[in-house]
């Protein structure tokens, strides 16, 4: 963790999201993460993926590392936290949590590296400062 | 349309629900759907699949038709409309619309027929009287 | 069916494609059938969605209709197979089957409408007497 | 890497595992691993899912590190590689590599840890001898 504030989304289970098991997919943890990003840049940081194309520039996932912990079933709601742990260069590391609302309890953590690059050759570029700055609160 | 009610369900888009157009993939109204009848049917009917299967049932989708008329996109909310059409043995059909909130226009609509099935043996049973009773409201 | 030719192409289910029944999901034959018609058109028509791309034009789903026969399990292999029924100025209609290899029976039918759109305006346009000749065999 | 064996499972890339910046979505890869880790037990070490589930156990997904390198696109063929690296108790680390077909370069790879958990009460329960003998090849 960070010093950096944890913003949260909530996550409404989908049946399709469930495996044989009648627990939430192991994959879908991804879609989930993905969805709360959207969300907490838009909503929180106020740069949204949209600004950061219409700048042109877009986010592009280089590693993730996700702990999984508890199941998640179709009954339960899903609290997606995120937080900026450090950036460096044209990248970003966000730690994240799935927490089960009713329990608190971690349904799964992990982290994830973001790499901003240019839309014009698809490369990897430095994170402007005054987009980064938009992110360090 | 027929005389039963109309209930509604909000579906929040997901960044993975998008195709290469940046729309709502075609088959992920099939699991809008599914979300908002599971929805439904514990909130709003009082019957939850749940429900269902503890006694001993599951329903199965027998036909969907579904005609798309609008693209919904990452920043649509998505009311997702149901109505009881009429039922028949095994059967009920139900009817759909998927509406944007903002717009209130129609995204897609359609129907679908469910199949109520004894998990015992997997073979479509005859709904029971005191259940299709709560769906026809 | 129509008179024209029925091109087959087959599919590999993938554990995520299971539902909580073990059966594969129903919103999942849709994306069987646009792997299909993604095959078959580069494959057997030899004009692919790419093409069609190049050309400025871009195919979308107005209509579904799918009937579900029989459930779809892990270890079985489907084959996809569609066919032109006909078309008329934006739109061709396909018929198709998904068939499981071993047992030749049918899992589900149905057929779909596809409407050209051009890329400029996002608007329906006439299929050109030349791309549409491709498909009528 | 470790000194097992390594083996191979081609991908057929589907429409629908696009997103919208038309390369394979992120958690797709996951979907992808479980296919080729439920083909490989099967036809390569000759225990499947199928044969653990029969002697009341089932595997679950503990961690999951994943790095991205390359993006895959829709004419790209996919080769899902895998290897045991180690095992300790109920625990089996896996590394594994998607590497494209045409230019033998690795999209992405990264290595998880899967459970072997008891059906009976859910808990995770040490690999029993005679199983993890078949994976050690």
């Amino acid at each position: 963790m960070s010093n950096y504030s944890i913003f949260e989304t909530e996550i409404i289970v989908r049946p399709s999201d469930l495996d044989i098991n009648q627990h939430v997919h192991y994959s879908k943890y991804l879609d989930y993460l993905l969805l709360a990003r959207y969300d907490q840049m838009k909503r929180c940081y106020k740069v949204s993926m949209e600004d950061f194309v219409a700048f042109g520039y877009s986010w592009v996932a280089s590693t993730v590392n996700i702990n999984y912990k508890r199941e998640v079933k179709m009954q339960d709601v899903v609290i997606a936290k995120t937080q900026v742990d450090s950036y460096a260069g044209a990248q970003i590391k966000v730690n994240f949590w799935f927490v089960k609302k009713e329990t608190n309890k971690v349904a799964a953590e992990g982290w994830a590296v973001y790499t901003l690059i240019s839309l014009k050759n698809g490369r990897p570029t430095r994170i402007p400062d005054d987009l980064i700055q938009k992110y360090l609160i």
